[in-house]
């Protein structure tokens, strides 16, 4: 499949629901750029399944026209598919100095660094390709050193925003590009791509600077150590952890792995101004009186495996929360990770420690770096589009971006929400949605990057439930005559040692199953083991509703 | 194991955390009476098991001094293990009449109902065991007909809330006996146990009848079909959906079977007030002008079998939702559906339906049935008890129950948290906390009750994330050697049609690992098959990353 010569074409390659998150792409003629490369983390549906990433099979069938994957920013839904990607389709790589940080230590750890042409950019950078050049701007995140990107094409100007917010007093003085976004707006942009997570939520997003308030605020108050939690991403935040550590004279302890990492990388590159002296080493911790030590750790989303979850299980080798410890959740749980998070904050407080939590925004402790309607309705004011795509976001918030749309002058009919697969043209000026590409879920689980599919996750979940029973039986070659008794083995449907009537009784049914087969089918395999799968599922259904995998397996002898 | 004569005992048999949830007991002498038995919905971590219900040992050990099961009110939390419990130990039933409504449904689909003893009470009655006498009083909750019970005992008063809000303008003028309250506040008591669901929640619980208002509003905004969905045991909730439907000229429909069965319940017992011929058959609902039309449905948790589920992916045979149709979530979600409640909005959006929903009391069609902050601190206040025990909720919840307390006048060493499995003892007006009884987790499992232990679970769990990989060896009885090649079946691992090459592999190794060893251990199958398990898993996990259960079968020939 490919699209007309001359025509411009908007491919969503991954964005909605389950999907390998966000990625999409933009053609004109023999040019492709790809924007972004996330993943998503699976729901609990998805056995086993460690990321989800997009499918590329229209880029692979349209190889040698992709000229360059642009990054917006370094999250993870937007770089986690990165090296999945690199390895079918080796392009130039074009991003932020710090998000090129972020990405770095994902190739690093795929031993893909070597290989990758990555090419750093910023706000004033500009990239010419064939038929389509490239600007930017800045824009406010959770994450520094973010871009909206503008594409300048024979048909007309198409901007994506990335993440953004509309931030007025940015923490680091890092302002967004508002001038520019207006110039962008007057000179005429043809379509506008813009972000939906907050699509719901009304009024204008609070400034990061509050945390910084609150969080000081709480420090002031501490009595003995502080154990702080956010995404180690958001380098403004820990930004304010550091000065607020500073002001109440506390050193600094990192723990977990992408935190010490990701402030590695924000500190070399200037993204994060630490002290001299303040960070301390994990192990100096119990040296120094309890007032004077933060520790600022991941975990903010109940992760099972980080820092702040086995600190709250008391697990974390040398270091202990203790009575009158103040810990903060500096972070809102994300959709679906609430449960881990309030056991979590359980835990601390059976630890006696004085816990600072709450959803959202209540405690002052996080806000949002997504923007709100208000925000949105200035991106679509600013940039005065004559047809919109809501980007980034489920359908629901898509549906509110929309609406939101319309109200300040973007027509109904010139807007339209992109399922995974759906291509927009645009043609003489004209938009149209109109062919699809081939789309799905490709599932990495290990190193197995799509070779786990639908029968694989039915087995994963049929076992799952009611786990399974691998029946034996050895007939003889010429008779079929069964041999000896046949052998049960079971895993994860009971607890066989409890269960040994039941198992004999299917012992016995197995052997009246085989005997009551009639001559002619004696010997063919397939007709014995659907007997067996039929009247042993029925007797184990009838006697325990469940429905274990039923495995025969028949030894000739 | 069992308490001294003439000590009080209050026992945790369920309420915190994972465990089935909400079952206490009190104990003088040789006179024992348990106060409700619910169950819990497991979370995904416990795979296949459907229900937890409380760990009875101690009852069961102390069969003869059980006098009764009083029930608070009919939530599953509070009723649901009843039938499970019955099994085992069967006594007299106490309830309310429209709880036992409830249970009577319960019991009809275990066919329990004949042998069980069911006694209808009210706020009035009194029951007289040997050392205990009875009483209660109203309080408002979710659900009609809900009791707080006092209990009289020769060490002194013991007050167990249930689950209740403070109601000043209830649905159905159900008020709450709140002078009764003062007056046993009054008479002294020794002890409160109180339910602590919204213990961090500030304020007081807005009144059920402001759900009322807005949903006539909606319905009076309505163009077309309107279906809302609440929880079928909000009788009051139901009331005010059918009198704004009879305010607006609609008809009724009930779809899903909790909906139809309680709402049967509810009006033989009058509970409910229905206008004759409101009530439509779901099959006439395509006969009738949509604006004529509301449906009720279950489903306002997301369950995917429910409902408002099938209606939102057009799955409900004869019924559909279609463009401009009114959907009103009239529930907030409980943590943990938050997921498949938004995945059901996004379908409905997609189905073109005005959809209104949020997260707890914002769209005003939803408010708490458990009390906030105040009306702990009333209860408290009104009970004035010199012992406290939170009880109902996590641990923080409990928590910040018990500071409410002592803000109130009780002192912070005369509060109580229990874990389940704990035991307070009342001697000559001096409380502690002594002994532990057995406590755990029984699974609910099909029909299996307790035989799905954690070795069960454990491989459950490998099992769903990496599949399972059986491995067959023909052994010749004489010399331990491999008669034929051996033979590897897959399930829930790789997709065996892609991986010939990988399980060819594992075939060679086994191969060589059986040859390998040395003579003396050829006829040891448990050396063979561990030899085995650790060449091929070493073998697999480099290769894939992934590690499935591996079951070596070893047939002698």
């Amino acid at each position: 499949m490919s699209t007309k010569d001359n025509a411009l074409s908007i491919f969503a390659l991954g964005g909605l629901n389950e999907i390998g998150k966000n990625m999409y792409a933009i053609q004109y003629s023999d040019d492709i750029v790809i924007i972004d490369c996330g993943n998503k983390f699976p729901d609990e549906s998805l056995l086993g399944i460690d990321l989800i990433i997009p499918d590329i099979t229209y880029l692979l069938e349209n190889k040698d026209k992709v000229r360059a994957l642009i990054v917006t920013h370094g999250h993870e839904d937007h770089i986690g598919g990165i090296p999945y990607f690199l390895k079918k389709l080796n392009v130039p790589v074009y991003a932020t100095r710090f998000t090129l940080g972020l990405i770095e230590l994902k190739l690093q750890e795929h031993k893909l660094l070597r290989e990758t042409e990555l090419i750093e950019i910023d706000s004033n950078s500009s990239l010419n390709f064939e038929e389509i050049s490239v600007n930017f701007f800045k824009v406010n995140h959770s994450i520094p050193d973010c871009l909206g990107i503008v594409f300048h094409t024979p048909e007309g100007t198409i901007v994506h925003t990335g993440d953004f917010k509309f931030d007025l007093t940015p923490v680091n003085n890092q302002y967004a590009d508002i001038h520019k976004m207006a110039e962008i707006g007057r000179q005429g942009v043809l379509l506008l791509l813009s972000e939906s997570t907050n699509a719901e939520r009304p009024g204008f997003t609070p400034s990061e600077r509050i945390v910084g308030e609150h969080v000081e605020e709480a420090f002031k108050k501490a009595e003995r150590k502080i154990i702080i939690s956010t995404f180690a991403s958001n380098i403004n935040r820990v930004q304010q952890v550091v000065d607020a550590a500073r002001k109440t004279n506390r050193k600094l302890a990192l723990l977990g792995r992408s935190m010490v990492n990701v402030v590695k990388v924000a500190m070399e590159r200037g993204y994060l101004e630490v002290p001299d002296g303040m960070l301390i080493e994990p192990h100096e911790i119990n040296e120094m009186p309890p007032e004077k030590v933060t520790i600022l750790c991941t975990g903010s989303q109940g992760e099972p495996l980080a820092a702040l979850s086995r600190l709250s299980t008391a697990n974390y080798r040398g270091v202990d929360i203790l009575p009158e410890d103040t810990v903060i959740l500096a972070a809102g749980p994300i959709p679906g990770n609430e449960r881990n998070v309030s056991r979590i904050i359980d835990n601390l407080f059976s630890l006696g420690a004085k816990v600072i939590y709450g959803t959202g925004s209540s405690t002052g402790m996080h806000v949002s770096g997504h923007g709100y309607q208000e925000d949105l309705k200035l991106m679509l004011t600013l940039m005065k589009p004559k047809y919109f795509i809501p980007i980034h976001g489920e359908f629901r918030m898509l549906h509110h971006h929309r609406l939101l749309a319309e109200t300040v002058g973007v027509e109904r009919e010139n807007t339209f929400i992109m399922n995974n697969g759906d291509v927009v043209d645009i043609e003489n000026a004209i938009a149209r949605q109109t062919q699809k590409i081939p789309t799905g879920n490709t599932y990495v689980d290990g190193v197995g990057v799509g070779d786990v599919g639908d029968i694989v996750l039915r087995d994963r979940k049929q076992l799952s439930e009611d786990g399974m029973l691998v029946i034996i039986l050895t007939l003889s070659k010429t008779e079929g005559k069964l041999v000896s008794r046949p052998d049960t083995i079971t895993r994860g449907f009971v607890y066989a040692r409890d269960s040994e009537e039941l198992l004999k009784n299917v012992n016995r049914l197995v052997t009246n199953t085989v005997n009551d087969l009639r001559g002619g089918t004696k010997n063919e395999w397939n007709v014995i083991k659907h007997s067996i799968k039929k009247s042993v599922g029925q007797y184990l259904y009838t006697h325990t509703k469940r429905k274990p995998m039923i495995l025969p397996i028949i030894i000739e002898t």
